[in-house]
């Protein structure tokens, strides 16, 4: 499906206006694909009111970007001082050097962030880029929806892989290597998070990416995949019960796997955005592991593992607007979250598309 | 080999005392891996001139945390606001409310960094902690220096089930898997960077992960591997000609692997740093591809994929401080450059260890 990029820029220049922004700046991969068709890191875009798109690569790129790129000009650098000044160069060129500047405020660093504003854009007015940039790739289209499947389907293949390899006696690892091994051949371009395979003790960590940790029966696995497929991932989580388990456990998993069928019942447009992370709280507070629970519960994914909408105070973390309403167009990672005990953790997390006839799950992988 | 933390954080101290800054506040997994011995996400230590190291860690994961953190005080948190809020408090207990503070600013994007400065921290004076901590982890103690070893069998593992996987008519992303498979054998914990795998056109890009394109004769491949084991990661990069290329091609290989021997033959101690990078350049001159290169052609590695010493004006941009000659002790990745034509690229990258015996490789692939 082709991508309808003029219809993109046509909206952002209505949020520039909105938002008095006269040029945004971009230099994260992320909000480059979506703009310009063409996401390669150490690359920079300057986009105007005026939908000029001057994109800057190292000249060794030159020919690749043409191949994928929409911008109106591209532009070539030999080295990162020749990236800055050239970029000081257009501006002037463009007569924007006092004018009001979105940068990407949470993908520079601090540390660049300073240099940026004190060298290159000194007379500038620099505001953040999120409003703008979270605005528009929060409701994904038509063409970014069918990426989207594509990646469910890859994480599909991995989890599969994942649960015919898992027995006692195998390291998280191998069980990371299969899993991997399965989503490259459905065709994964990479990694938009660390495989996470962590058994026993470890699946009470929050973020438990594969170790070297031998398996062993009655232990609970956490397998977490996020492959990157025609650029866009997505969040797969399943917990298995290596037998024999704890009575404890299985109930712990069977509460969380009604609590996220809750959370993404309440997926719905128009619903209140935190009323996804209420629903599962509910539900996990009756079934008794309320105390256990980890939040938020949930987070926009896309191009990014972790987009807008970002739930709550998470949000202001992520130098991101608060969102008040799901809507139709949404994508959704829910589940992110899990009842923890000092010994285990389990935890399942789907991918999810919300629609005006209800949610559509990307990611299918049986739940037990 | 057990790591000598005792040691670590008294040079910590002296170089506090040395920057005049009172307590270091450390986000970074890379640097809490280093003066803890735990370096997962989401977490944060504080780090005082008393040698007082208090961590905060989501509650769920107290008792992994126990297992390996050296800290002096482990407390739990349950929500990101939750450990803000601890952290001001500990400020607070600790009399370090209008003290000066060495933070990441580095890894801090620029919105969060607004937040914490004005709501965290809003008497303190905020100093860059990377003086400190990359002068600190610049040079590898012989506990690292095991890892790094390690780092470099797993790497070169990968690059063998890649090389024994080539062939025309197998796509990028199924040499990834192999590689990415046979280092998930030899132990791998997760990848530092994304695999690149990038054969004909897409050679010539800077970076190239691997995609669906199917990989035809007469084509440059390039594939580059940054595996992590026992928390360390190297940088292997090797450039396999699918027969029959051009003559042009072959040469430019042989005039880069050329160029890089004398690039490594240059890391040594006392020797100037940026000379490494001149020694390459000459190189090229000499064999007619001064044109195609880009630089700047290593830095350092070791927890993190890229890290201190980062070469001249590429340290500033990064957040860290110009350093002027190469030491014993350092690790670098050398090659990290290419030569680039319009349609190929060709480039061989090594983790190297700066010893006064001379370099001492950690990848070992055979070069052609």
């Amino acid at each position: 499906m082709s991508i309808d990029y003029q219809s993109r820029w046509k909206r952002t220049v209505a949020l520039m206006e909105q938002e008095g922004v006269d040029a945004l700046f971009l230099m994260k991969p992320a909000n480059l694909a979506y703009f310009t068709g063409d996401g390669r890191p150490c690359a920079l875009a300057l986009f105007t009111r005026k939908m000029e798109c001057i994109v800057a690569v190292p000249e060794c790129d030159l020919a690749s970007v043409r191949r994928s790129s929409v911008a109106t000009e591209i532009r070539a650098f030999r080295s990162e001082e020749e990236l800055f000044h050239g970029f000081r160069d257009v501006l002037h060129t463009l007569n924007l050097m006092q004018s009001t500047i979105a940068l990407e405020k949470n993908f520079f660093d601090a540390a660049l962030h300073e240099v940026f504003t004190s060298h290159i854009l000194p007379q500038a007015r620099i505001v953040s880029a999120s409003p703008i940039t979270s605005q528009l790739r929060m409701f994904k289209d038509l063409s970014e929806i069918e990426c989207l499947k594509v990646a469910g389907h890859v994480a599909d293949e991995g989890m599969a892989a994942a649960a015919r390899a898992l027995r006692p006696g195998v390291r998280e690892c191998d069980i990371a290597g299969e899993a991997e091994f399965a989503m490259r051949r459905a065709g994964a371009e990479g990694w938009s998070s660390a495989t996470y395979v962590a058994s026993g003790w470890r699946s009470a960590m929050a973020h438990g990416p594969a170790s070297p940790k031998i398996i062993e029966a009655g232990e609970v696995v956490q397998v977490h995949l996020a492959p990157i497929a025609l650029g866009y991932t997505v969040d797969l989580c399943r917990t298995f019960l290596i037998e024999p388990v704890a009575v404890e456990t299985a109930n712990a998993l069977r509460a969380y796997l009604e609590a996220q069928e809750r959370g993404i019942a309440a997926a719905v447009p128009g619903a209140a955005l935190m009323g996804i992370d209420e629903a599962m709280a509910a539900s996990l507070e009756q079934a008794g592991f309320g105390d256990g629970f980890l939040r938020p519960v949930f987070h926009g994914v896309g191009i990014e593992h972790e987009e807008a909408p970002i739930p709550g105070g998470h949000a202001v973390i992520h130098g991101e607007q608060k969102v008040e309403k799901v809507a139709a167009g949404m994508v959704l990672a829910i589940g992110n979250c899990g009842i923890y005990r000092e010994h285990f953790g389990v935890r399942a997390e789907d991918t999810v598309w919300v629609t005006e006839q209800g949610p559509v799950a990307f990611t299918r992988h049986p739940k037990t």
